[in-house]
């Protein structure tokens, strides 16, 4: 039997498991279904956090050590925007612009995203299926102690400090799953929700009624891979969220937080498991790319051992 | 008295010139005003090019042994763009694509080319007021052996080589001239037309209706620089469209084209001076910025010199 996968997934950490995922399945076996909360105007570019990188990661021209944006990228353009009074508190590399600038022109045809975000993959020789969640616009905000931000404001312009007591999501309930969301769950032989931020960047997906319910109603297994290590997250504000929100930073509230939707969770070698749900460990830190197989393995044989509900 | 110079001008070579007499006539007595027939959209970004080349060139950014864009440039969007199989006939370099940017972010903001245009230069120290001959869209057009031809189409993309028959100003007839524009001629003391070519980038700006009525009314006197040398052009397809469009090559095809407008034409040293206008002659080729200097000294001498009519 052939497997049919569909990873749902943020962005760097959630990359690199769809990165191994793609490097041991057959071509046409994997399908990633991509957040879109975290995606903006910036200069009047629309930008595409997770879905950039996923195209960068998967066609090998990510910057592993920087965690985002391209590798070889150069900043002529931030110094020259910087010295006409431009804003700086996002930084846009040189070749970045490529994908936005284009994007843009694209949309301004008409295109759609998914339609954009198809033809650079293709133009990249990336053969996986990169769907982002929705083509209509759903925006992650955070509530803080400095009041409401958007995102890319909370994240990268005041870089995760502020406190965050609740996060929303506008325009979820009404967004559509893009073209092909659905029909890749019902088509699924599992379901793998990647080491991503479950707050911010699962979240938004699971909040588009009918990909949410479309999850629900699936036969097939379900199994989270936890972002946490020893309590911790690799990278990014996902513990700090969870002390916040009033979490326990343990694998259990993961498990907790996706509920009846999971089925698995892959955890660290060493952490707490909960008993509820199907368990496995392995070394879930990703910094090679055997790193990356070994974990999507793992995941794979756990989604394997599963059974639905 | 003090002066009061308004320079009708181009791209590069016109910029030479505007940068010579910046650099020697006292604060607030020079305006310019620049063709805007060139600009045009590409990857949805609007492009001024001759605004641009005189933003550039009066903040010593301008890449003067290439003669177009910015000193320092890096070429990464490109390299990117074209991986995404975007076309690459117009090179856009990564810091010149934040002039390009940032205008589009403030034209959707509302904003016009002349006040973007008046902030870029304050944001880099440019104090002479660059003026858009026109807020509203004129495009040149040529009608060439191989049809209809957008400028930069047949300028950049087809490197000039199409035989032209005809020059269009799409919209000019229609486009009001830019705030200052009229205000400027009337307060001259003197005009001078640049040495840009007179039927690609000055003639848009003459095909103004109330543009050219303001020049038409004026009472000081206007005087050309010829954009020729040896009856050849310094850089460009002056010469060539001159034989393409059966004009003989000379001085007095240069003084003849403006016609009653003119009072007076600086011309390159031993090239033949048409009689029956004020004429001047010194070295026209700007190389180096003593260049510039002397040739802008020259083109005021000869406007002081100059009787209207």
């Amino acid at each position: 039997m052939n497997d049919n996968i569909v990873v749902l997934t943020g962005g760097v950490g959630g990359a690199k498991l769809v990165d191994g995922l793609y490097r041991i399945l057959p071509t046409g076996s994997l399908t990633a279904i991509v957040n879109t909360g975290d995606d903006f105007r910036h200069f009047g570019l629309p930008i595409s956090p997770d879905l950039d990188t996923l195209l960068y990661t998967l066609s090998g021209k990510a910057n592993v050590a920087q965690g985002w944006g391209r590798e070889g990228e150069s900043w002529t353009f931030m110094d020259a925007a910087r010295s006409l009074g431009a804003e700086d508190w996002f930084n846009l590399g040189d070749g970045d612009l490529a994908l936005h600038i284009l994007r843009r022109a694209a949309f301004e045809n008409g295109d759609t995203l998914s339609v954009v975000t198809s033809r650079f993959a293709a133009q990249w020789g990336v053969s996986l299926p990169i769907l982002p969640m929705s083509d209509d616009a759903v925006e992650t905000w955070v509530d803080s102690d400095e009041g409401p931000l958007s995102f890319q404001r909370y994240f990268v312009g005041r870089q995760c400090a502020p406190q965050v007591s609740a996060i929303r999501f506008r325009g979820a309930k009404q967004a559509k799953p893009a073209p092909g969301v659905v029909e890749a769950i019902e088509a699924a032989s599992a379901i793998i929700i990647a080491p991503s931020n479950p707050w911010l960047s699962i979240d938004p997906i699971l909040a588009i009624p009918q990909l949410r319910e479309a999850l629900t109603l699936r036969k097939v297994p379900l199994v989270a891979v936890s972002p946490l290590i020893e309590g911790k997250a690799v990278k990014g504000p996902t513990r700090k969220l969870m002390d916040e929100l009033g979490i326990h930073p343990s694998n259990a509230s993961i498990a907790e937080h996706y509920g009846d939707l999971l089925d698995g969770l892959l955890t660290h070698i060493g952490d707490d498991t909960p008993s509820y749900i199907y368990g496995a460990q392995t070394n879930t830190l990703m910094l090679t790319h055997e790193d990356r197989i070994r974990v999507a393995r793992s995941s794979l044989e756990l989604a394997r051992k599963c059974k639905r509900g």
